[in-house]
């Protein structure tokens, strides 16, 4: 298994080459590659190596092969379904955001407690009540889900997406919830972005 | 200065500490700090100890204390002003979100380039023309600001923001953007950590 950050740096290498794929490129060399997300090309090659590709030193790598090899790390061969909870603006912004790239992962379902948005389609999916999460999420392939619901329950979701088999978590609440050490809980706190940004300003004045 | 990481967990201390404190609770040890984040007892009593405050061995830490301590640390002593560009769902969220917390970062304007979105008021704030953006900025205490808007135009609106004067920038879009080295610049990328839990979960299987 690659270190956390490696893999997060995979992810951003995969979208820069895709747009640079886009804009008619077929060869980056590290440094380049490591100068459009500020990392030196001595860690972008360091990760490449890695996972086991190397580019030649006059063309540097072949952006499509290199993409073919992150692919085949980071999504494997099988397409990741995800669900959300909640479907505020919040939840709204997360799905259209998502299901508009070009991305191994789909989320496939949201949840809701507001009744007005449940048996809709909302963002293009359809929305259900957080007490059917259970019998929804069963005999799918379902592993990951959002959580963008407001603080307020967050734990007694989590505890149910566990209990329904989720096997991975992104939550977006600002609340500290607890999963068992099996599910991997990757926490997404706006507010504590923020208060670094303000912080720093701060302290350059 | 303090490291990034400390700030983080600052930022984190003192949204438990809060809501410690709305529960009746008047003193905390560090491990039950760390226990509610996930971190070890000998973290936060580094941490704490780097800001120059100490508990008692009996009681552990006074937690209106400690929050004025952080208070001062992360807040300094005026109120912070923030404007955030960028008005669907995504910054609409953000506002919401920000604006109904106890935070010492106030969302004070908002900008768009969508004409049905302009001159009104838009969660709680006015919202402008983008176009307007160094007049507004111009003689306002605003040093932060939050992209929110869709990739198209996120360095053009980045080069905008830094000449009207903003000395951090949070950026929720997936671009890689281009600041000065003096502007502080801090990107919060979902389509990473949602990518980043797919890994973990294909890998643990």
């Amino acid at each position: 298994m690659l270190p956390e950050k490696t893999i997060e740096r995979l992810s951003l290498y995969r979208r820069v080459l895709i747009s640079n794929l886009e804009n008619g490129n077929d060869f980056i060399f590290s440094h380049e590659l490591g100068s459009l997300l500020h990392l030196t090309s001595v860690q972008v090659r360091r990760d490449i190596m890695l996972i086991g590709y190397t580019g030649t030193q006059r063309k540097g790598y072949s952006i499509p092969e290199l993409i073919e090899k992150i692919n085949l790390i980071l999504d494997g061969n099988e397409k990741t379904s995800a669900v959300i909870i909640g479907m505020g603006h919040l939840g709204k912004a997360i799905t259209n955001y998502f299901n508009s790239k070009r991305s191994n992962i789909e989320i496939v379902a949201a949840f809701d407690i507001d009744n007005s948005k449940i048996d809709r389609i909302i963002s293009g999916i359809k929305s259900y009540h957080v007490n059917d999460l259970g019998k929804i999420l069963k005999n799918s392939n379902v592993s990951i889900a959002i959580m963008s619901l407001s603080q307020k329950g967050a734990q007694d979701v989590a505890d149910k997406l566990v209990y329904a088999g989720i096997r991975g978590i992104l939550n977006f609440t600002s609340v500290s919830i607890n999963v068992p050490d099996d599910v991997f809980l990757e926490n997404y706190d706006m507010i504590t972005s923020l208060e670094k940004v303000a912080y720093y300003v701060k302290e350059k004045k």
